[in-house]
């Protein structure tokens, strides 16, 4: 057992750990050998006193060694996954997932659950009568064989000490670190077995990056520790400073993806979608150039291709793809409207209040133990940049009962102002 | 119960805490609904990011809140302490608690045990036969009105939120923080029912404060944290670049205290013990100046009322009072002399060495269970600029076993050199 005291010490005092002791540390933790206390100073420590980026490449190793690491070579197709750091209205691993399916490579994602005002994609799936997002490592593999993609939670086996740890920052506000973040994030990539990972970075006032040099910084960060872990990597930082679509809220996302992979849905949705297919298409080796991915993303999202592979994978899952073609998602029983209160251009929102709003009234949860309302959300009608009038429907807002306080909550988060700002580019900054 | 995250993260922001929120934090955790984890986390934060006065005093407050406060009032008399911050041969408590009580002034003394390189006054007392250092809040009442002075334990009752934060910074590395250091000493002083507190903070190479500097500012920080809280306190600085004394080693130290008592053995234990003593019964008014207060104190120990008043301590905690006057406490089997390897001065010692080798030998603690032999320990012979031969005796080694090493690491403990260098002044600097 490594001296954990003297551990913590050194962090403490700002020294670097060696990689092997980090695996040391991280291991005695994950078999029970360090208790929870020793582990949360040192998580504070590290969180004052920083990881530099070799420990924080040996925290993810240690992070993956703590479990089994997938490995799909054996199914002869490149595989590729994407990850977003959270945000409000992020559906898009709905779209991406089967369209990077749909044009051959493996798509083995594993996903969260929602948490604060940020949702997860394992509880927009979970929207679909029947999904389960639990498989177990045989029909993973089964399944990515016969239908090219899997969307599951990390299970038991992948990377445990990531969610034994995981949980101690939680309780001991250590969550906001970079390294923790890379680390824990990369980590279950790594496991999960893709051989080529795509991170959209989300930056702005609904994202945990509201600053640009600090998307950037982790962008570059997630990066290069996926690469020193021997897998391809490439990031997007995009914007998050309004929602992403207009849906916002499990089924409501689910059923704007489903749109959007029908041809229709809102641009910003497909757009985003189809940059980061392109990305893992490339990164993956299926296409020889970003601009050949590109079309092959297009074309296979025009033909229908994507969508099919959805239907597909959600009655793999055990969902009802009945459901979703006639479109009979879970719906919430009162729908109000957010009005505009003045003439003028829509200048801001307040993105992260607008996803705290959807927790509040059942849609995310504030504490990990709470459970999801499917049916609750929001739909946002205007972009930055739109000429609104007083009176008009800036956001639907749909509730398991009225609640008048809602919606003021609602039309508090939409700024108007005299005159047009200019509306945010999606994709700020590549990192390929 | 306070939010115990939200109170973790506003210490990791460097943010400051009301009085309130660390009553309520430290006051959840004594009772046992904040876990370890969260306050472990906490610690690190306050470690690095530091507490300010008002914080390390309102820490103290609730340290002190968390368990019960004597009050000697009742019994008519002024009181008064001292507290060292721990060196090595500080047997001074010994004959300071003895010499003030003999001058009418209350002494509620709540002690430690040594650890690591610092030894402890209630393992000095446990060296003599019989002698106990728990007493119940009615016994140690009915002593201090009948005797005036009781050594003891910090029971169960006193501060024991200190007690339990003390034992995770222990496992956690957060000891050596000078707002933990003084909340933690103050709290037990204050707990304890002292009027006025006399500090001894130790500087030097065999002390937790090394430097001149870091002494002071923890010496004007007790002070004031002391005052905070309704009580008089007054500070000195004193050398311990050497031991105090020759004797170090629980029964020989109790040894060398009775020699003092009886008005022989070292002069600096006897210069020190009378200084404190004098400002102990200046600070709790017994007398009007320093000056008549430092003539009350050498009276009292020219007398050998301070040696009666030892025995008769002695005799009321249940020790063998006779073993200490016919000079029978325990003895070590062997006596090694530790030799000087070469001609000159003594020019300096490895004091903290010297402390950690006591406890190798068996004198002192590496962790909190260990047992201590009340027997071994180190009779230093030289004093800093003292003139030395090849061969001389620089130390003798009292050892349970015959220990070749142990007398080699003790050599290693003294430098000698060409020149003579200026003896260290016993009491550096004085904060009243």
């Amino acid at each position: 057992m490594p001296d954990a005291r003297a551990f913590v010490r050194a962090k403490r005092e700002g020294r670097a750990h060696t990689p092997e002791e980090l695996r040391e540390f991280i291991g005695a933790y994950a078999a029970g050998a360090v208790p929870d206390y020793q582990v949360s100073a040192w998580l504070m420590a590290a969180f004052l006193n920083g990881l530099d980026e070799s420990e924080t490449s040996a925290l993810t190793a240690a992070l993956i060694g703590s479990g089994r690491v997938f490995d799909w070579s054996g199914l002869g197709r490149p595989s590729a996954d994407k990850h977003s750091t959270g945000g409000v209205g992020d559906k898009v691993s709905l779209v991406v997932a089967p369209l990077v399916a749909s044009c051959g490579v493996l798509v083995p994602m594993v996903s969260g659950r929602g948490l604060g005002h940020t949702g997860g994609t394992l509880d927009k799936l979970e929207s679909i009568p029947g999904f389960t997002t639990r498989l177990a490592p045989e029909a993973m593999r089964a399944q990515l064989d016969r239908v090219g993609v899997v969307m599951v939670g990390q299970g038991p086996d992948l990377a445990p000490a990531d969610g034994l740890l995981y949980a101690l920052r939680d309780v001991t506000a250590t969550v906001e670190c970079e390294s923790f973040i890379v680390s824990s994030i990369v980590s279950k990539k790594v496991a999960e077995g893709a051989g080529a990972v795509v991170y959209d970075v989300k930056c702005g006032n609904g994202a945990f990056m509201t600053t640009r040099e600090a998307a950037a910084r982790l962008a570059r960060r997630l990066v290069a520790t996926t690469r020193s872990h021997g897998r391809s990597a490439a990031a997007c930082v995009t914007d998050m400073s309004q929602p992403l679509g207009a849906a916002c809220g499990n089924a409501l996302e689910v059923g704007e993806a489903v749109e959007v992979l029908s041809g229709g849905g809102p641009t910003d949705v497909r757009d985003l979608a189809l940059e980061l297919a392109a990305s893992m298409l490339a990164l993956a080796g299926a296409e020889g150039s970003l601009a050949d991915a590109r079309a092959r993303a297009r074309r296979s999202h025009e033909r229908g291709d994507a969508r099919q592979k959805f239907l597909e994978l959600v009655g793999a899952q055990g969902g009802d793809a009945r459901a979703i073609e006639r479109n009979a998602l879970p719906r919430a029983p009162v729908v109000a409207e957010a009005r505009a209160r003045r003439n003028g251009f829509l200048a801001a929102l307040d993105t992260r209040g607008l996803g705290e709003l959807i927790a509040a009234i059942g849609g995310g949860r504030r504490a990990k133990e709470d459970r999801v309302d499917p049916r609750v959300g929001l739909v946002v009608r205007r972009r930055i940049g739109d000429l609104v009038a007083a009176g008009d429907t800036l956001a639907e807002v749909h509730l398991a009962a009225a609640d008048p306080g809602a919606v003021r909550r609602a039309e508090d988060c939409f700024e108007i102002a005299e005159a047009a700002p200019a509306p945010p580019p999606l994709v700020i900054e590549r990192f390929d």
